[in-house]
C-alpha cells in the first residue's frame, strides 16, 4: 500500500450566513466542515494524491455530517476515531466593502477532538504508511494533552521517515494574555522536527523572538528566514504577504526559501469571494511543487495561484484542479469555457 | 409602573435541518432562539402580558442576533445581561411518519448561562416587579450554580408576594445515572414554594416516589395528584397526557386540579408541523385562564387548545392569539379566512 | 380567425408566505398573479382552448410582471389595457391542521382595473370574437363603473350570438353591511343575460332570496335550482357542496342541472396541497363538458375531477390537462409515472 | 422615565427581488419593513438611545408583521396606533453596473398612517416624553390631514422643550406639478420650528426659492447655508453629496454647519451593497454627535462613515454599532474579525 | 485486503422539483446522483460494508459531482473509469394526493456507462475482490454491449467464489414492444448464474412465462417461487407486495423463500415522502439478514422496515443505520429522539 | 396579419449552479430556457416587434415547462413542432474574477429539434408570414438533416420576399477537427442568401479563408469586410470585439458596414453578471436600428448599449426595453429610479 500524506487537526463546523446578512438579520445559515487538515487533505486529494485526516469526530448526528463532508472530499476517513459530543463550531458573518467579515467560534475547547484521549489513536501503526504529516500551530495551541498527540505523532511519523510540514498558523486569540511566551517553547519543539516550514518574519520576530535591524517587511524576511531555516536545520520554509484593498480586492505576494535560497511569485491582485482557507491552498501548492520536484520559481507561482483561486471559491476548502492551477499561473483573463 | 410575569432561563439556539433532511443530507439550517423560558415568556406577549426573560447572553453577534429575536417577540429585555461567549444550541432533524425527529445538542453546560456568575442579576430588584414567575427542571438539572440562582430568585419573588409557577420538565439526559435520586430533593424544594405545578402521574411517581397501587395512568393521577397538593399546599396542578400516531397526528388530554377538584379537556385529535416546545404552550393556556379567572373547565379547554395550534406552527414559541386559540376551542375545521 | 373564450376580471398578485409560517415569521413570499379571470381562461387554455382575458393592467414593472405571467399560462393578452399604478393584492398565510389558512388584501378598489376609463376597451370590437364570455359576482362587487363595464360587455357579446357564463362567487366582505339587498339587482340582470350560471342553494336563499320550506342541502338545491332556471331561462346551472375535514382534507360534490334535468357527481374526498382556485378549476370542467356536448353526467365528473386535481397543484390556476382530468375521474391512486 | 427619541412617520413595506432579478424573472421576493422613521428609530436604539416610532399600522397580519420587525430593531412601540387595513409598499429590482436599480411603488396614500385619524394619537402625552423628535419632509407631502399631525405633534414637542430635527427629503414624485411652489409654504413652516435641518444647497435653490450667484455646488453652499440658519435660527445644518461611478461604488461628502462654522469630512469612496436607507444613517450619525457633545469635526466624520457603513448592509436600516462605525472612520480596510 | 460488495450499473442524475411544484411552475431543481448500484452500495455502506461501484463516469464537472456524492456516500470509487461525456439523468416531479408524481429521463442510452468500451474495466482483477456482487434487469435492459459487460463480470465473480444477487426489475419502457420475449433469454441466463434473486410472481408469469391456474397473487407466488428456485438452482428468492393508497400512504408485505419454505413479514403501512429508491433498501436488507445469518423470518422483518423506512428518507438511496432499523422493526412510533 | 420576425434553431435548457458555487458543492440549480433564437425572438418581442420560433420541443413535461417559459417571453409558438422526448441541455458554473464560467453541454445531437423530420415543419406556409428570418451557424453546425432545413426555409423565406439575417456564431467544439474546411461551403451558402451578416474579421479569416496583410484585428477588419459585403451582395454586416478584464469587467467596441461605410460605437465599459445570450443582445439591437431605419451610428450604438445591458441581467434572453436601451445609451450611471 502507498504511503498517504496525512494531516493532524480539528474539523471545524462552518456555519455561514449567506449572503451578506448579519447574524441578527438572516434565519438561514449554510454549513460546511473544514479545519486547516481538512483543507490540506481535501485540496492535495483533488491533485491527485491519496490523503487521510487524523482525529476525532462526536459520536452523534453532527459527526455523522462532518464525515460524510470528508468522504465526499475524498479524504480517507479510516483513522478518524469517533467520541464525544461536540464539534467545534464557527459562524461566519460576510463582510462588504468597508465592512470586515466576522468570525464568532462556538467553545471548540470541550470537542471531541481536544477532548479526545490518545488511546483513541493507534498512532505507531498510522506513523508507517505516512509520506508527509501536516501540523500546524492552531492544534499547537488547544491544550497539553491535544498538543502531546501532536508532538507525539510527529516524532513518530519522523522515526518512520516521513517528512514533517509546520504551519505558524498563529492565533492570538487562542493563546490568551502573553501568549507569545506560552507559544514559544512548543513552536520551537516542531521547528525542530520539520522539514517544511509555512510562516514569515513576524513568526520570526513575535514567536521566536529574533531581533531584527530592518524596518520593511522584506528586508527582516531576507534577513530572518535564513537564519531560522540554518538553526533548524529545515529545507524549505515559505509563506505570504498579503495586502486587502477596499474594492473586495486582496493581493498576495509569496516567498519560498529552498537551498538557501529566495524564490519569489510576482504579487497577483484578484477579487476575492472567500478569503478563508486562502493560506490553506498556497500550502498545498508548495507540497505540491515539492513532491513534484517543481524548480522552485514554479513551486512558489504555483502556490500562489493556487491560493489566489481558492479566494474565488465560497467554502474553505480549495477544489481547484492541477490543470486549473495550472491555467491560472500562465493565462490571462478568460470568458466562459464552454 | 405595572408587575410582569418573569421566566427565568437559558436561551437555545435552534438549528434545525429544513424539510425532512438529514444533517448529512442538507447543507442549510434554519435557526431561530428558545428555551421554555422565551416560549412561556414569549406566547404570554402575544396573549397580551407583559412579559419579561431573566438570563445571561453572550456578548457576541450570537448574543446579539438572540436578543434582537427575543425583542421580535415582544419580550423585554432590560434583565438580560451579557457576559461570556457560548449559547446553547440544538440540531433538530425533522422525522417523517415512521422515522422519529432527532435532536442532538451541543454543549449547553458551558454556556453563557449556565456559567454566569450570579453578580450578573439584581435578583432583590428584579423580584419587585414580578406578578408571576415561571421557572423549570431543565434549568435545575443544570449545574449547582444556576440551580442556587434558580432557588434564590424564587424565595425572593415568593417574598414579595409574587406567584410561582414550577414546571416539573424531567429530562432523563440531564440529570444522568441514578437521576430521580439527585433530582428528588431539588423538586422537593420547588415544589414547597410553588403556588402552580405543571406535572402528571410520572413526576409523582419517580422523581417524588409516590406509591400508587394503580396501574393505569388515569388512575394513578387521580390518586397521586390530590396528595401532592395537599402536602405541599399547590393551589393548582396541571398537565397532559399525549399519545403520538403513526400517521404525523397526536391527540392529548389535559387535566387541572383546582380547588380540589379535577377538570378536564376532551381529547384533541391533530396533525402534527411541529411538536416542540407544545408543552409550553399548554402551560400558557393555564397561566392566562388563572389570571382572567377562567373557570376551571374553560381554563383546561383553552390549554389544550393553546397546545393543539402549537403544533400547527413552526418553532418552538407559539404565536397564537388569544382569538386564534378561542376558535381553536369551539369551531369546527375552517376553509380559508378571507 | 376562430372565436375566442374570453373572461373579464381583475389581475390579482398572491403573495403566499412559503411553507406554513406566518408573516410575522417568515422574510420571503412567493409570488403569482391570478383572479378568477386568469383561472378560467388559463385552465382553458391548458385544455386546448383560444382564451383572452380582458382587463387593465398597471404601467410599471408589476404590470410588465404580470402580464409575463399572463403569458406563461398561454393566454391571450391582446385586449389588456394599461394603465395606473396599482395592482391588487393578497396575502395568503397558509394553514395547518387545526390552524385554517389566512388571507389579508391590499387595497384592490384603487387598482389599475378598479379604476380604468371604460374607455381603455373597445367593447364593440372584442364582443365580435368571443364564442364565451365568463363574468363573476367578484367583480360586480367592485364600484358602479366595472359593474357598468360588466354589464356593457356581457350585453354586446350576448348580441353578438355569444354565450354568458356568470359565476355567482358571492364575497361577503366586499359588499359589506346588507350587502344582500345592494347585489340582489344587479345578480338578477346578469341571471337574465347569462346561459350558464355557477351557483349553489345558498345564492338563491340569500341573495336572489327564494323562500325555501326545506332544511336540508339537498332538497333545498332540488327545490330552488329548477325555478331559477325557468325564471331567468338559464340552460345550465352547476355548482358543489363541500366539506372541510381535519386532517388537510376536503370532501365535494358537484350537480349539474342541464335540460331540466340533475346530474351528479359522486363524492370526492382528497388531500388539499392549495385551496384557492379550486372552485374556478370546476368552471372550466363544466364549460369543456358543454363545449364537447359531454352527456351531462360525463360533464359533472369530469368537472369535479378537474376540481379536485387544482387542489394538488400549488397556485390558484389549474394546470391539469385533459389526459389528467380523465385520468383521476377514473382511475384509482397511482404510484409514479415514469 | 428618560426622555426618548421619537420619530413621527410611515411604516412602509420594502418587496425586493432577490438578487438582480426583475420583477418578470422571479417568483420570490424578500421582505422587510422600513420608512425614514424607522430607519432613524432603528439606528439609534443600536447605538444605544431609548427611541420610539409613532405611527399607525393597520389592523391584520401586515400590521402584526411590521410591528414584530420593529420590535426587533428594539424601537419602543407603545405609542403606535392601529387601525385601517393597508400598508404602504414598495417593490426594489436591484440595478447591476449600467442598470439602474428601480423602485416601484404600491398606493401608499390609503395606508393606514395617511388615513388615520388625528384622534388616534395622544400628541399631548407624547410630547412631554421626548428629548428629539424626528419628522421628514416625506411625510408632510402625503396629505393635508398628515401635515397637519406632524406639525401639530412638532409644535409640541417644542413647547415640551424638546428639540426638532427636520430632514427635507424632497421627493418630487410625490408632490407632483409645480410641487416647488405647494412645498414652499409647509418647509418654512418647518424650518421655524426645526433645531437642526438636513439639507443641501438644492433645498435652498429650489424649495425654499434661495437666488444664487454661484455655480458650483460648494459655492452655493457656502453662500445660502449661512443664510437659512441664520433667518430661521437653526442650530445645526447638515447634509452631504453623492457621486455614483459605474462601477458599482459611489463617493460621499459631508458638510456640518454648525456655531456659524462648515466642518467638512473628508470624500468616502465605497462599494455599496443596498443604497437605500443611507441617507438616514447620515442623520444618525449627526443625532449622535450632537447628543454626545462631539466636535463639529468629528461629528461630520462620523455621520459619513455611519452613512457608508449603511451602504454595506441588506435593507433599509443600518445596524452599525458605534464600534462598528468608529472602527470605519479611522481604519484601513480589515481582513477577517476573528 | 478484505473483499467487498459491488454492485455493476448506471449512475444518474435526479433532477426533482421542489416540493409539488410541476417543470412548468418552477425555476430551480434539487439535484443528486443515484441509481441502482449506487443504493445498494450506498445503503450497504450505511450499514458497515466495504462496497464499490463499478461504472463509467463521464470526463467533465457533471461526473466530478457524480464522483464527489458517490464519495459522500462512502462507496468505494476506485473501479470506476472515466469516459464519454453524458450521464443518464430524469426529471421528478413530485405528485401530491390524487396526482402522482411523473418522472421524465433524458436520453440515458447515449450516457458514458451505456456507451463505454469493455476495455474500460478489467473484471477479471475486479472480481477477484468481490464477495458479492449485485446486477439488475435495468442494466441488461440497455444494449447489446452492456449486457455482455454484466454477464462477463457476472460469471467472473462466480467463477471466483463470489456470490450474485440478480433483481429482475423490470422496466417496459426500457425493452418496448414484445419486451417479455426480448428479455426472456437474458433473464434466464442471469437466473442460472444468480445465488439470490429479488422478483414476485409478476416476474416468473411474464418474463419467464410460467403458468399458473391460480388467481391470486399470494396463491400464485407460493405455486411459483418454489419451481423457479428448483429449476435455476437459487438459494433464496425475495420480493414484496405493494399498495398505493390514496392519502400519501403506501403497504408492503414482504416475502423470502430461503431453505425451501416461505417466511414473511406482517404488513406495514407508512406515510410516503419519497418513494424512489425504496425497493433497493428492501435488497440491502436482505442482503444484511443473509450476511448477518439472521433467521429467515428477522431477515424479511429488516427488509421490510428497511424498505419503509426508505420511504421516509428523500433521495433515492436510503440512509438508515442498522440502529434505525432495527428500532422500526420492534417499535411503537416515537415522540423525538432527544 | 401582419409578417412577424421568424428564428429558426434549437431550444436549450440553462442548468445553472446558483452564485459561484461548482457542480460538486451545489445540490440546487435554476433552469430556464434559452438558445440564439430565443434570444433574438424573446428580446425582439421586448422591443415590441411579433416574433416567433420554429422549432420542435419534446412531447413531455421538458417540452411544456419550454413551452410555457417561451410564451412568458411573449414569442408565438404556433409554428412549435412537439416529436422525440430530448431537449439539448446545459451546465453553467459562474466564475468569478480569476476563475472562469465553465459550461458543460449534455448531448443535444439526439435533442427533439436536431432529429426533427422536415415533415413537422410547413415551411412553405411559414416562410409566408415572415418579414425576417434569423438563422445561425450554431444550428448550421448540428447535422446534414438541420443544416438542410435551414436552408430550405431560408431560400423560401427569401422567395417569399422576406430579409435573411445570418449570424456567424462558429463553435470550435460542434465542428470539430478541421472544422474549418467542412464549415465553409455552408457558410458561403448562408453568406449568399444572406441580407445581413453578423460576424468580424476572425470569421472571414478562419472560416471564409481570407487572406489578410494586416495584423491588427482593427486594419483587418476594416480590410475585409467590405470585400465579404461586396462578394456576396450583403447590404449589412456588424460585429464586436471583447476584451474581458480581471476584475469582473468587460469591454465590447461595436462595429456596422452598412452602405459601404464603417459606422462604429464608442467602447463600453462595464461591470458583467451573465455574459450568455450577450452577442444576441447586440444583434437585437442591430435589427431594431435597421427596422427602424436609424441613422448607422444610432444603430451601433444602441446594439452595443443593448448588448452591454444584457451583460446585467441573469439568463440568457435580454429583457431591456426600448426606454432601458437608449437611456443606457445617452446616459450617465444613475442612483436608483423611483
Amino acid at each position: 500500500m502507498p504511503k498517504t500524506i496525512a494531516a493532524f487537526g480539528e474539523v471545524m463546523m462552518r456555519l455561514e450566513v449567506p449572503g451578506h446578512d448579519l447574524l441578527t438579520q438572516a434565519s438561514q445559515l449554510n454549513y460546511s466542515f473544514s479545519g486547516t487538515g481538512v483543507n490540506i487533505a481535501g485540496s492535495l486529494r483533488r491533485l491527485g494524491y491519496s490523503t487521510k485526516l487524523i482525529t476525532t469526530l462526536p459520536n452523534n448526528s453532527l459527526g455523522d455530517a462532518a464525515l460524510s463532508y470528508l468522504q465526499k472530499l475524498g479524504i480517507s476517513t479510516g483513522d478518524i476515531s469517533r467520541s464525544g459530543k461536540y464539534l467545534g463550531m464557527y459562524f461566519l458573518e460576510n463582510g462588504f466593502g468597508a465592512r470586515p467579515s466576522r468570525v464568532t467560534y462556538s467553545n471548540r475547547i470541550e470537542s471531541s477532538f481536544n477532548t479526545a484521549d490518545t488511546a483513541n489513536y493507534d498512532f505507531v501503526k498510522m506513523a508507517q504508511d505516512i509520506q508527509l504529516l501536516h501540523v500546524c500551530g492552531i492544534t499547537l495551541a488547544m491544550n497539553a494533552q491535544v498538543r502531546s498527540q501532536l508532538k507525539q505523532l510527529t516524532r513518530l511519523v519522523k522515526e518512520n521517515g516521513g517528512m514533517i510540514l509546520f504551519d505558524c498558523n498563529y492565533r492570538p486569540a487562542l493563546w490568551g494574555e502573553s501568549g507569545y511566551q506560552q507559544a514559544k517553547p512548543h513552536y520551537e519543539e516542531l521547528f525542530k522536527l520539520a522539514d517544511m516550514v509555512m510562516m514569515n518574519e513576524k513568526d520570526a520576530l513575535y514567536i521566536l523572538g529574533y531581533p531584527s535591524a530592518h524596518t520593511t517587511r522584506e528586508k527582516q524576511l531576507e534577513e530572518l528566514i535564513p537564519k531560522i531555516a540554518d538553526t533548524y536545520d529545515i529545507s524549505c520554509i515559505a509563506g505570504t504577504h498579503r495586502d486587502v484593498h477596499g474594492d473586495e480586492s486582496h493581493s498576495i505576494r509569496g516567498f519560498l526559501y529552498q537551498d538557501t535560497t529566495f524564490s519569489y511569485a510576482s504579487q497577483q491582485h484578484f477579487a476575492v469571494l472567500d478569503r478563508i482557507g486562502a493560506g490553506d491552498a498556497f500550502t498545498t501548492g508548495i507540497i505540491h511543487g515539492l513532491l513534484q520536484s517543481y524548480p522552485a520559481e514554479q513551486t512558489i507561482q504555483f502556490a500562489v495561484a493556487s491560493s489566489m483561486l481558492a479566494h474565488t471559491i465560497s467554502g474553505d476548502t480549495s477544489l481547484a484542479s492541477e490543470a486549473d492551477i495550472q491555467q491560472a499561473v500562465t493565462a490571462q483573463r478568460q470568458d466562459v469555457i464552454r
